[in-house]
């Protein structure tokens, strides 16, 4: 039911350089009668997230899925890799 | 290796009245070499759910576990229950 997991890293070149960060949220309602607040956190989770790191517009994979008693978030965020870093510090 | 997963709701009276919240991140790093920020995340992330909510201290359970690729912070979150709030109402 709760089911929740990590996808696994692609095989391949292109994810070599790659971080990502993941970021789920679940938020259980004993009756469902408290407000749904997931899709405001995102909002706001994100904006967190940003003061730490640039994140491109299309780097961001939002899933929401809204029940009756469970309601889950799932932010995936693909990083620019360290290499890329890596190259800021030599110059 | 990537092992989230949501613990079931504990079986209960004392559980009946609960609502929770959890939220899970997972940091991938490609070599290991970028900054870990998951300690400066949870802290800031409390912060954006306190703004929707009240939550005591001692209702916040966090898990951190840094690895060289792989930091993954647990938060979960025990709330006010919807008959809390509806007896609220009724006042």
């Amino acid at each position: 039911m709760f089911g929740f997991s990590f996808r696994p890293r692609k095989n391949g070149s292109a994810q070599t350089a790659k971080e990502r960060l993941q970021i789920l949220l679940a938020h259980e309602r004993a009756g469902g009668t408290s407000p749904d607040f997931l899709p405001t956190l995102q909002r706001e989770i994100l904006e967190v997230v940003r003061r730490h790191m640039e994140i491109d517009g299309d780097a961001v994979d939002v899933k929401l899925e809204r029940g009756n008693e469970l309601s889950s978030l799932e932010i995936n965020i693909e990083l620019p890799g360290p290499e890329k870093l890596a190259d800021k510090k030599k110059n």
